[in-house]
C-alpha cells in the first residue's frame, strides 16, 4: 500500500471482493478520505478477477486517513498515508476562471491542443510512438476517445474492445459501404454489463503517461463514428459506462471530460440525454474536472451551468474563430477551439490545410483570447488526427515559439482587429496573419519596446523603443507579429 | 451633326442657348427621340459657354427623328439620324436577370472588377497609364468616384474641381491631422450652383475610353472621404448634382450607378436621403442602368425595388463571402463583391493581402455565384486602388485564366462546400482555395471529362474521363480546381 503520495497525485487502493454474479452491476465499493476536519467519499470500480479499486486525488498536503467499504466485501479496510506538496511541475488540475484557464495552484495554463482520436486503441508500439512525438513537441493537451472509432481512414478494428463479447467481422468495410457515421451494427455481440478491464487499464496507462509529460487528457466520452454499437447502447448501459469511467479516471489530475465529439451527429442521443450524462459526470467526479461538449454544426448551449468551457469545432462562416470574443462575452467561459481544420492533404476539406494556414489559425485563436487545437491528416497508413504516431507536418514545429510568446504575454484579449493585450495592459500584440503591412502607425501612451516576430521562421527582432506618435516598420510579409512591451 | 450612330452608342446634339443668369439653375433643355411609334424624352444639360447638350442612347436600330427644346432657347431644333446594329463587341448595357448579370443582347456578363477610386482626378498622363493597364488586363469593370477623395494616401488635390470656386489650401494635410473621414471644410469657397464642365468632360472621356475597352464604369456618386465639402452640400445642391450627372452620363452604355461608397460612413446623409437620391437617379436615367449602394459595416437593404444588384464590401466574419449563396436567396439579385481586401503591403489590413489570397477570394466569389472585385495597394506614390497607374502585383495577371474558365462554365451556383455547377448541370467545378486535397472521390451520373486546373500557375491538365464511383487524383496543393464537363 502507498504510504506517500504527491499532492494532486493518485492514491490507489485495491481490495479483494466478491466475484459471484456480475460484480460490475451487483456490488459497490467506495472510500472515505479524511484530512483534518475534512472528509470526502469517492466511488471505486471493479477491475476484474475480484479486484476492487478506489482512487483518490488528495488536493492538500498532510496526513490522510481512509476507510474502504462497500457491498463488494464484508470487511472494511482502513489506513493512512502522507501527502507531500506538489513538485515543481505539478500545478494540479486545470480550472476555468472567468474566460481563462489556470492550473489549480494559480499558474496560467496556455493550451496548445492536438487531436489523436483513437491513438490509445492502436498497437502498444504506436501508442509509445505517439507519446514520444508529444514529448518532443510543445503540445500540452490531447483529445482522444474512450470508444473505438469507425470513420474514413479508420476501418481497422481496435486492438481490444471495452466490453466482453465479439465484434462483427469488418472485412471489406470502407467508406464506399457506408454513407452514415453509424452503419448497421448487427452481428456484434457485446455484454454491456461486463467491461473489459484491460481496455480501460490501457487508457489509464496513457492518461498517466500524458500526465508525466504535462499534457492534459481531453477525454471524449461518446461519439457517433461507430459500427460496433457503442453509440447506441441502452440507457442503463450508458449510465453504467459513465459511472465506470468517472470512477476509474477522475483521480488523474490531467483529465478533462468531453461529453461528446460532434454531439449533434449522435443520432441516438437527445439534448435531454446529454444533460442527463452531464449530471452523472458532475455527480461522480469529486474533483470538478473541466467539462464540455463539442459540436458538429450546432453549438451546444454553453451557458448550461455544468459546462466549464466552450469546446468548439469551427465551421466556416457561421462558426468562425473571429467569433471568439463574442463567445467569451456571451458565456463568460474559456473558449477552446478544438478543431478548425487540420494540416494535411487528405480529400476532406477539414483535413487538408497547409502548415502555414494551420499555424495562422493557432495564432489567431490565441490573439482572440481562445485556446487553439491542432491536428494533422497526411494520407498515410497512420493519420495523426486518429492514430497518432509521428507528426509529418510543419506547423507543430512552430508551436513552441507561439507558446513562449504567449506565456511571456499572459492571457490575452482582443482589442480591435489584429491587436490584443494582456490583462495588465503591459503587452500589446499585433498578429497580421494573412495581412502584410509594411508598418504600423501608433499613438503610444508611455514608453514601449517593440519586437517584430516572424511566427513562421521563429525569429524575433528588436526594433527599438517607441513612444507617442510613431511608425514602426514591418517587413510586409504574411504571418508577422509585432510585440510591444511597456517599459515604465 | 451625327447622321449615323451605333445601337447602344451615344447620339449627341449641341445647341446654343441663353447665358444670362445661371444656366445650370434657370434653364432646361430636353430632347424627344422617335423611332417608329416609340418616343422617348430625355433631359439634357448645360456644358458652359452657351452650349446645351442632349445625349441619347438608341436601343434599337433604324431611323430616328428628334426634337430638341427647352427654356434655354426660343427655337426648336429638329432632325434625324440612322442607327445601325451593334458591332460584334457591343452587347449593350449590363442588366440584372435573376441572380446573374447579362448584357442587353443576352450575352452573359462575367464581371472581373477593380477599383481606382479617383483615377480620373489624376493627371492626364496617369489617366492614360491607367487605361493602358486596364487594356492589357482581363478587368472588365472599374469603380471610381465623381468627387475627389480625401483619405489616407490621398492628400494631394485633384487636378480640377467639379464646381466653380476655390479649395482650401491643403498644405500639410495628412492622416495625422485628421481622425475622421470628413474634417472641417472651412476655407473652401464653392458655388454649388455652377459646375465646372471641364471636370465632367474629363470624366466622360474616361467613360468613353472604358467603353471602347469593353469595361463597365461603376460610378460612385457620393462618398464620405472629403475635405472640400462635397459630402455635405445643401439638399438642393445634391439634387442639382444628381440631375446633372445623370443627364450627362446616362447615355453611355457602360455606366452603372453606385449611389455611394461606404454609405454608412457618410455622416451627413440619412437612409431617407439615399432613398431620395435613388428616386432621382431612377427618374433621370431613361435606360435603367444598374443601381446599387456599397456598405462600410452595414449592408443597405438590397430588397429595395430600385436596387438592381447587391454591392458589398466584405467585412470579416459578419459580412463574409461565404454568405453569397444566402444573399442570392434573400434578394434574388446578382451579388457583386466590390471589396474584399486588396492585394498589397500597406499598413491598413484592408489593403495588404497577398496576390495568392486576392486571387483565391476572386475564385471563391465566382464559385459562390457572385461577381468579384479586385484592388491593389502597394505603398508607392500612386496606389492603384485610388490613383490607378500601373499594376505592380501578381493577382491581376491570373484574371484572364479565371475569366476563361468562367465563360467556359457559364454562370455558376454553389452546390455544397467548394463545389458549384452551371445552370444546365453540364459543368461541375471544385475549387479548393486554401484546401489541398490529394484526390476527390465522386459518384458521377453519366460520363464526364476531368481537368485539373492550377489557378495560380494557370495550367490545365486533362485527367481522363470518369463515370460512376471514381477517385480523381489531385496534386495536394493550394489553389487547385477540378473541372468536370458532362460528355453525354
Amino acid at each position: 500500500m502507498q504510504k506517500q503520495v504527491e499532492q494532486y497525485g493518485v492514491f490507489q487502493i485495491e481490495v479483494q471482493g466478491k466475484t459471484e454474479g456480475n460484480p460490475y452491476l451487483e456490488y459497490e465499493v467506495a472510500g472515505t478520505f479524511t484530512h483534518g476536519e475534512e472528509s470526502r467519499t469517492v466511488k471505486g470500480f471493479y477491475d476484474g478477477e475480484g479486484r476492487y479499486i478506489v482512487r483518490f486525488m488528495p488536493e492538500v498536503p498532510g496526513k490522510y486517513t481512509f476507510r474502504i467499504f462497500g457491498s463488494c466485501m464484508e470487511d472494511i479496510t482502513e489506513g493512512s498515508f502522507d501527502v507531500h506538496p506538489a513538485a515543481k511541475d505539478n500545478h494540479g488540475p486545470v480550472k476555468a476562471v472567468g474566460e481563462h484557464l489556470f492550473y489549480t495552484d494559480g499558474t496560467p495554463y496556455y493550451s496548445i491542443g492536438t487531436t489523436c482520436y483513437v491513438y490509445p486503441q492502436q498497437t502498444e508500439q504506436l501508442q509509445e510512438e505517439t507519446l514520444r512525438t508529444l514529448e518532443n513537441s510543445a503540445i500540452n493537451k490531447i483529445r482522444f476517445c474512450v470508444f473505438p472509432k469507425h470513420y474514413d481512414y479508420n476501418y481497422r478494428n481496435p486492438v481490444s474492445f471495452p466490453y466482453e463479447g465479439t465484434a462483427v467481422d469488418n472485412a471489406g468495410i470502407n467508406k464506399s459501404n457506408f454513407d452514415e457515421y453509424t452503419p448497421e451494427t448487427e452481428g456484434n455481440n457485446w455484454d454491456f454489463a461486463r467491461f473489459n478491464p484491460e481496455y480501460f487499464r490501457n487508457l489509464e496507462r496513457n492518461i498517466e503517461a500524458l500526465c508525466r509529460l504535462g499534457i492534459e487528457a481531453d477525454i471524449i466520452l461518446m461519439h457517433p463514428y461507430d459500427r460496433w454499437g457503442f453509440s447506441k447502447m441502452p440507457a442503463w448501459a450508458n449510465d453504467l459506462y459513465l459511472r465506470y469511467v468517472t470512477a476509474r479516471f477522475a483521480a488523474y489530475r490531467n483529465v478533462w471530460w468531453s461529453l461528446a465529439n460532434e454531439y449533434d451527429f449522435c443520432r441516438f442521443k437527445t439534448v435531454a440525454d446529454w444533460e442527463h450524462y452531464a449530471r452523472l459526470v458532475v455527480e461522480n467526479d469529486p474533483y470538478g474536472h473541466l467539462r464540455s461538449i463539442h459540436n458538429g454544426y450546432i453549438l451546444y448551449d454553453f451557458s448550461r451551468p455544468w459546462v466549464t468551457h466552450c469546446s468548439i469545432q469551427r465551421q466556416a462562416a457561421d462558426i468562425s474563430i473571429s467569433n471568439i470574443s463574442n463567445w467569451r462575452k456571451q458565456y463568460h467561459k474559456p473558449v477552446v477551439i478544438d478543431e478548425m481544420c487540420y494540416e494535411g492533404n487528405i480529400e476532406q476539406d477539414w483535413g487538408n490545410i497547409s502548415a502555414e494556414e494551420m499555424l495562422c489559425r493557432m495564432w489567431t485563436v490565441v490573439m482572440e483570447g481562445g485556446y487553439p487545437g491542432h491536428g494533422e491528416c497526411y494520407d498515410l497508413e497512420n493519420v495523426w488526427w486518429s492514430h497518432g504516431g509521428t507528426l509529418h507536418g510543419e506547423s507543430w514545429k512552430r508551436f513552441g515559439f507561439l507558446y513562449d510568446v504567449w506565456t511571456e504575454c499572459g492571457h490575452l484579449k482582443k482589442d480591435r482587429t489584429c491587436w490584443c493585450s494582456n490583462d495588465t495592459d503591459t503587452v500589446r500584440l499585433y498578429y497580421g496573419g494573412e495581412h502584410r503591412p509594411d508598418c504600423k502607425t501608433l499613438h503610444l501612451d508611455g514608453n514601449w519596446s517593440a519586437e517584430v516576430l516572424d511566427t513562421w521562421n521563429m525569429t524575433r527582432e528588436y526594433m527599438g523603443d517607441y513612444t507617442g506618435f510613431c511608425r514602426i516598420p514591418l517587413p510586409g510579409r504574411e504571418y508577422m507579429a509585432l510585440l510591444l512591451k511597456r517599459k515604465d
